[in-house]
């Protein structure tokens, strides 16, 4: 069992590369700091569609189609599709399928998809049992809301903790060959659940799986924080964000140096008005895609580990008392360090 | 590529193995034709609990931790659990991976699930990623009639195109040795979409995605169907089984002899009032880890090729105006044949 590092990670020795991305995001998403990282920006949420859940599957399509084009490759030579999104059976990822000639994986691990798809996908291509697959999520604040919220036209106000959707998609194609940034690790998450019931507070209840799942990955690497530029969790936002930080230095690991979420960088918090920040599967989607990617491929950054992070509840499951169950998916991303770390 | 076989096919050069299998299924299963070969029939579908959907994730439980006790393993021996169900946001999943200490792959295939969740499995212990995994999926009638279609008390009739979701799952170990079936070859699905509108036929829609997966393998592998002893749709029922027999024909694969479907068989339909059939991701889980799985250690059959198939659609897709896009995944099973072949 050569792959398997310590309990709960694998290590990719044929270091599959993630060959390119597109990131597409919404009007208010290109309006946040990292606005410039983003390939294409929508001019409305609705994108010339009758619905948000149309608007959000053809976007989803749409960079899919794209990340294969800039490849110069066709639909037939990706061998498969990993895709998921929050709403309910898939129906982004399913009607974005629907037109694509690639066999799909769907899959469901709410804003955790982002890595749960990459890691799965890198896994895949590592092993040898595919040339080409993409990983791509997507979220949309307008569908995400009334499902699991309230109608946008009843005007409800939010709490302080509560965080606000990304509309955002981001699509990886992973291949074995080229000069591009690679996959080294993967580190699936287990299920946690502390027994937070808030649906408006969603970073809390996610934070005890980013920690366990980032601690996991350390003590199996037996790397340190520092051996990152980056840990990037999904979308805690402000208040999970600071809860993992002292959980983990509880611990004994000090992030705080390497330390972002995703979910608080992509919007201007305040002045946005989101909040604890971003949330949805194309929040880390659209951030690793856009921001993170190019920043490994400009040289800003060597080692990046994307934890991304989903709250596993749904409104009847909250309906019925539940608590909100949290996992974190952990994939390290590395590019132009040396040969042998 | 030596694992890849024709367009759409990968090939398990380590024959990782279906170590034991737990089958669970509700009261009107058990009193079906198959009851025999189930491990543990349900009194009542709430089994204890205050909803269909704690009963649903209670029994995906069991199973699993039923099929790691009869394997006298412990949850942190297993490195992955792949799973999924019909519920939104995967409920029945999530809150049954909440109590495990396992790694957890949140799948969603709709009925198509099984064959997803096992294929995977298998494809991650053949390269070694994983010592032991679960593949495990399940659906539950009462649940699944709330969510998809309307509340049970308001008595509504079904018409004779109709299927009955049934209560049941199914857990399946994977690992890497001993004297049990294993994976041969595993053939993920595209996304097919007819144009199928009518939510009570799913058995039309899901047909032509069963088609399209079964004439791929055939022509990867390069078999007939003869060379099987049963090939097993999921839940098609018996008008989507005959649209599957008939399309396949026109391609030149006659099935008719080794053919059956999960949904046909685990009821006798006519007696037990279920119209076309069975459906539900517990369908082809709860028939492969029974009768398909049991009928294999047996040595009556050698050669199984299930093909788990599902309806992609939500209930906000078809308030939409969308058709039901269908999909299948096929994942042959073999035991006791010949070394070579």
């Amino acid at each position: 069992m050569g792959k398997r590092i310590g309990n709960q990670t694998v290590k990719l020795e044929n270091r599959p590369r993630i060959i390119n991305t597109t990131s597409i995001v919404g009007p208010k998403e290109g309006q946040g700091p990292l606005s410039k990282y983003f390939d294409i920006i929508l001019k409305d949420d609705l994108d010339g569609q009758e619905s948000y859940e149309k608007a959000e599957s053809k976007m989803l399509y749409c960079a899919i189609t794209e990340t294969i084009k800039k490849a110069n490759l066709k639909e037939s030579d990706i061998n498969y599709l990993f895709c998921g999104d929050l709403l309910n059976q898939l129906i982004s990822s399913n009607f974005a399928a629907r037109d694509l000639d690639i066999p799909f994986i769907g899959l469901y691990g709410a804003c955790s998809t982002m890595a749960e798809s990459l890691g799965l996908g890198a896994m895949i291509v590592d092993a040898g049992f595919a040339e080409y697959a993409i990983a791509a999520t997507s979220s949309h604040f307008s569908s995400a809301e009334r499902q699991f919220r309230a109608p946008l036209e009843m005007g409800g106000q939010k709490p302080p903790c509560s965080q606000w959707t990304v509309t955002g998609t981001g699509s990886m194609l992973i291949g074995k060959d080229g000069n591009f940034p690679y996959v080294t690790y993967v580190t699936n998450g287990k299920v946690k659940d502390y027994g937070i019931k808030d649906t408006n507070n969603m970073g809390a209840a996610m934070a005890p799986a980013a920690v366990d799942t980032i601690k996991q990955h350390l003590q199996d690497t037996g790397r340190k924080p520092e051996d990152y530029d980056l840990i990037a969790t999904g979308d805690l936002g402000k208040i999970g964000k600071k809860i993992t930080e002292e959980l983990l230095k509880e611990y004994g690991f000090n992030v705080q140096d390497v330390y972002i979420d995703c979910g608080e960088e992509i919007f201007d918090c305040k002045k946005q008005n989101v909040h604890s920040g971003g949330s949805g599967c194309g929040c880390s989607a659209s951030v690793a895609s856009g921001y993170i990617y190019k920043n490994l491929l400009s040289g800003k950054f060597k080692k990046v580990l994307l934890v991304s992070t989903g709250a596993l509840m749904s409104p009847t499951s909250s309906f019925q008392g539940e608590s909100i169950p949290g996992i974190a998916h952990a994939v390290a991303i590395e590019f132009g360090g040396s040969k042998n770390d």
